[in-house]
């Protein structure tokens, strides 16, 4: 079909570089959307048909004539204007496709569904194949964060809260915690995806408007229900409890669950992001970007979209769960504020949790790097354990202050710490007794931060355990 | 203790009359989060004990130290700015206490744990006290809804699409509608409320301290992991797999379910806004609120309420979604933004779902109201039908432009739908055949609204066979 | 240039009707975008020719080269991806495109910038171009509503407070307000469109490469400063005060300027939906939306999709607000973050004010429903007025509570507030004095609601007084 | 008065410790908003008196009446939920106070206005004393950062983008970006604070009941007008174009200038925080906060206490925005929901503008760890110097690859820079002519990064040059 689209006015990805070319991007770009579509419309017709309220014909002429690439786009968007959405439309385009097919089946086109019917259904099935996709990456994600875990399991790596150094920790408790979130967002989506209905409810959710077209009244079952059945099973969807015109439950467990996927891989780019500072050089993603004004930039760049993408989610999220106080039977304007943030947040998941996947796969972890930090400040991350044996025998308070002091004066004058505390022991009015003396001699293994790593390796193992459930086939 | 509070800075609800004196303020209010501060605190000592890090008796000592009316909010308050946090306050003020009971035992107050173990965990107990009062609302709702369902489930009513009548409904499948939201809330509420995690991972998540306090290090499984099982049994919290500072699904799940049920209750509150205005009037709150300035005023309150916290859960969950981005082992600041947020949106949910639970109860519905308001168009929502019989006969364009011409005539003239279909078709220069003249004749009973309903009953039937799972006892 | 576009992938506006089709949507595409982004070139390279930096022949040279039709949009999104900015790519074509042209002006594209500076630049450019869409759309809307409001400014309709009639109101003061809200947002977005300032900051924002490429370092001024003015009188944008690479007050700005608009143009619609409820019918969008089920159906379409829009652009400025927490010299997200929310923030404005234009010019106001809607509850709406005669008779407690008394009485047995009054004060127990029975045989006077309009006539009066101030020609 | 305070559901600062203890908590606390409403009342009363509405002795007693310490702020907060808002139970316990005092007086309370004008009227003056507490903080920061600008006019240290190394600049010109970034949040709310209007438009806009009460309807200009405008005078607030009940522009502008702040506050934090980190050490606040387990930790608390404000208040902000679009002459719900938001975002913004005068004030800046992080990379920063300077020799694009692929070599193999370019030229097929070599013999100057600064002191003096206008006296 000839197309009115004017490229003037599309938005290809140029401001969205995190999924600019991923595969979330292509399946919820205007064509697909458009796509689902005339999917739902011809389940819809073949649904009748299997119920009885429409030739079988019919349901193989409307999908014969339901291919996207038969429509123009750009022409359903502007003439959408007019009614609001873009079902309108598109159901007169596809009527008169369907009659060049066979006249006699363009009355069984959309007969007894309303707009909404459609566009619910189709960011279904759309969302169906972007949590697909998004899964599938979470996946490798996952495999590829364990392996990481694994291998650094006994790797120290300074621990830090509020951006300074706390007490040593390890890549591989890090790399377990990010894939533990992964796992989190991956259950999360999975049984969201489960659960996605098709919708169907005719024009105020009665689906009287079948049962009006059906020769008899008389019918064993309701004759709605069995269509609506009938009807998800066309499309690989749930059946519904009841049509969800206004009971916006599955668009805000989707938006709840990709805010939750996409904080989760901003939590990993956070930590990439600190762990490749230049000052601090721990990590590097495998191969950063450039930069248009200097040579030398090896930028994070996977982690920067990812972050990019991690900011916007929520906003979108919020307007989704904003939108479940819809009043009537058809909302003016809750429905319609739906659709493109649900597209949008689908394809920016989508597209960081594409970048997580190559950002973990290729992840470079320089353990050199975090032994010369943790080493930067000289046993002062040991504090803590140091009180733990100084309290029992100063007491807890003068043990704390002791410690304070100590540190403040080892970051002072730049001398060691253990220096410090002896001296301060030494000094103290305390009788230095034996066991004083004894640990002052055992203050050099007391300050190895190799030493002090508790249940990391622990809590990595039992983490590791954890395994995402296989995906189901859906369809 | 003698109080510092300083009332002119306290906020008791005065600008909140959503959940001013309810339950739920209750239990969120900051004498119940030192509470449960202290709670943990106690549950950590004992948990101690248990494990042999401490003696029995200090969990005894400190537990009966951890009651809040021996400290002072207000000073714990104010002292935390200088460290950022109400811990470290809390834990000198605890530890004079505990001393004051039996000094030998103050050195194990808060042993081993940070700050961030005992504000996560105190959050968790006020939120597991705050769903349970919530899902106890969500019952009653769902139960007064259900009882509603089913004695209007063959009430016709005006279903309205984008504020227009469309086709008519009934009054029993919008209150069952509104019972599967409330339902859908408890369902999610329900699922987050049984995995509210305990935190305990020390200074920077290895639980390095507890190793370092153990009198022997060798142990048959780790120290941490037990001491951790330990400390959720003890709150009737679950045992998480990993300390979660950093790992903050447990708070991201909270937001989305609290903002899923904020927006469920807030679909009622809009639809009963709708149905109670003056001009509609098909249902009235019970007892309706009263104005400062006009006598004859009886307002949607309880709506009124429950659509303000709606408005305003979706934008903190948000911010709580924003936070799952916390970069290293403690962020600084995405932590720290969670508390208040979190507490607002459990207050105002809690508030939301009490209102909720009055209103359902009390909610007058009126059938003749309803009559009414089907009348007022003539039969204009039966168009949808109608055209299903004429379609058939005059072909699917013509059907269409004729009802809609018919309708606008209808309309401006003032004149009864049936008679400006009627005399369409006759001056329509189709033959008028036996077919249509016998269409004519049933044209008033194809436009009575009771009697075009669909699969209504059969949705509210199908409805109401769900129930909620009976909450468990969950300590 | 042959186009890899693959349609599949773009929006085109079928997901978001509000702005399909409007010229915000347009001036806001990927291509606009691109070509925002040339301009943003080419000016560079012609100030740099301005100062001396280069030859002029190479502005010449980079402005032929730098049109958008040269260039294909999607490669360049695709291949953003890998240095996470699009200005990467951009440079590369352009400075083939500009070797073609000829080859030793090749040098002299982006030389000296960073692509912060050229992103940054587009998106003023591009807000510049829809604000002026936008503000005349808005002086459009304000006239419409400027006719409307002098027109009724003596038809009376209730005002409603929480769904119901309070007092009588007129329509002229209610439209004068939405035109008083249409100025606000008209003064704030021309406040935000006289600022809007190039960016030049360089690497990092201190403009050193440009001295580096100077010959001579020497020279009068600063070379920097004066490079940045230049460009900015080459964009006919404003010079700012510093590099605001991470200083991003402009787009916090256009954030919270946009969301007033929206939300201006919000409330228009919400008061349009409620008026054009099928039970209300006191005003009609002059061509309403058509069903894709129902022939009857006249929908209130540009309202709803105006409260679409306004439902959105909250939330989107709540990212751009955010982003101004941005660390270093270019963050890694926030700035990424800002592109995609601040566009669609921008033609969802821009199309909502383009539909609210339509609205205001085609709203068919209806005096004779806002008539019978003031008598439907029979004088109730003129208690407070009753009161203010009563409470001087009767105290004030006791007339407040008579009048109550008397207004549930006329709602329940359906019978007339003065007769109810009248009855009542006759069986009170208070001597029905002279003053009483006067009182009671004004009551028909007292209850007629088009003469208890107060100060709406004045006040439509005043507020019409104020003019937008006349746009200025800003190039 | 007896209070029913109930300590165990305030609030008291416990889980914000950005705002406990900070005036403006004092300025939003609930006993204030109590006192402005009183303030509200007795503003009415007396204004009423001067137009002639009510004895001057009326306005003498209910001013003496409206002190808050005699009200229960507790009891009148439980006392809301019936009708909705706290103004209904003000007004009966005011009047009740007022008839103590001089019972003839007690009837005008409140005469004529509804709770909406007193809640509005109260909250702008609670938000007029907050902006007034954040601006003079925000001078105090601005005087402060000024200071920081002008002594590190020329200490260099390192450009970051993307968090890596990219050219050098100064911490002059950072803390002068910050300080233009206070300023542009001064003027936001400095024109805010000079607009903020009273509110008064009674039951439903129209101030009918006022005249209502005029002895004699005649009078020369509009009543209505004439005591809005001595309203206005008496409470030093703006008097309004028209009653602004739902033209809510007044709050929607509070809420962009306090997001706007917050964010420009937040900006600091972000680099404060990157700055102080361990391995970076380039800044450090004052005095740090300490840590409940590690005696060493000196945290950037400050920093932390305005991230986390700066994370909720654009929520906060979307709330109010997302408040415009309110039905109706009152909405219901959308009002509602501003209360409690508006408060937050106030308190929140006044505790971080606070905490960011100590900051500033405080702030220990470490040119020595800036030249140390200034040389780690070994002159690498300097490559886009180097470009500049290769370009015109060997062509752009060698010029690039040959300075990227040495910058890789400089890091992998841990050589200088300057080295591994001198061998990439000599090594390079390129016949190495004298300029060349008279290049490498200047490599040692051209990356000392010191000598490129480019504009960034012209940059910093032209900023210091701002200077907020001084505020205005209000009142």
């Amino acid at each position: 079909m000839t197309s009115t689209d004017d490229s003037s006015t599309g938005d290809t990805g140029l401001l969205a570089p995190v999924r600019a070319g991923s595969a979330a991007e292509t399946a919820t770009g205007d064509r697909a959307v458009l796509q689902a579509m005339l999917d739902a419309e011809a389940a819809l017709t073949r649904a009748q048909a299997a119920v009885g309220l429409a030739p079988a014909r019919a349901g193989r002429t409307v999908t014969a004539a339901a291919g996207a690439d038969r429509f123009d786009v750009r022409s359903i968007a502007l003439r959408a204007r007019a009614g609001g959405n873009p079902v309108i439309p598109l159901v007169a385009d596809l009527t008169r496709a369907v009659a060049e097919l066979e006249p006699q089946d363009a009355e069984f086109v959309h007969r007894g569904a309303t707009s909404q019917d459609i566009v619910d259904t189709a960011l279904m099935l759309v969302a169906a194949r972007v949590l697909d996709l998004i899964t599938a990456d979470l996946e490798r994600t996952a495999d590829a964060l364990g392996t990481l875990a694994a291998a650094h399991r006994d790797t120290p790596m300074p621990g830090r809260t509020l951006t300074q150094h706390a007490v040593p920790s390890t890549f591989g408790l890090k790399a377990a915690g990010w894939r533990a979130l992964v796992l989190d967002a991956h259950e999360r989506l999975s049984r969201v995806r489960a659960s996605l209905p098709a919708q169907l409810g005719g024009a105020a959710g009665t689906l009287a408007a079948f049962h009006a077209y059906a020769a008899e009244p008389g019918h064993g079952a309701d004759l709605g229900l069995d269509l609506s059945a009938a009807y998800a099973r066309e499309l690989g969807l749930t059946k519904p409890e009841l049509p969800w015109h206004v009971l916006r439950t599955p668009v805000a467990d989707l938006g709840g669950a990709l805010a939750l996927c996409a904080g989760a891989l901003g939590k990993i780019a956070a930590d990439v992001l600190v762990l490749s500072r230049t000052e601090i050089g721990e990590v590097t993603e495998g191969s950063g970007g450039g930069s248009s004004a200097m040579p030398h930039k090896s930028n994070p760049v996977r982690a920067t979209l990812i972050a990019s993408a991690a900011r916007q989610i929520p906003a979108l999220a919020a307007v989704l769960f904003g939108s479940l106080a819809a009043e009537d039977e058809r909302p003016a304007g809750a429905w319609h504020a739906e659709w493109q943030p649900l597209r949008e947040a689908l394809r920016l998941t989508g597209g960081a949790a594409t970048a997580a996947a190559e950002l973990s796969a290729g992840l470079a972890v320089h353990p050199h790097r975090m032994r010369a930090n943790l080493d930067l400040t000289g046993g002062l991350m040991l504090t803590e354990r140091l009180n733990a044996h100084l309290a029992p025998l100063l007491g807890r308070e003068v043990a704390k202050q002791l410690l304070a002091k100590a540190s403040r004066r080892a970051v002072e004058e730049g001398i060691d710490l253990t220096r410090a505390i002896a001296e301060a022991l030494e000094s103290s009015t305390e009788p230095t007794e034996d066991r004083l003396r004894e640990l002052v001699e055992r203050l050099p293994a007391l300050t190895d931060p190799a030493d002090y790593l508790g249940s990391a390796a622990a809590l990595t193992d039992r983490a590791l355990q954890r395994h995402p459930h296989p995906r189901q086939d859906h369809r």
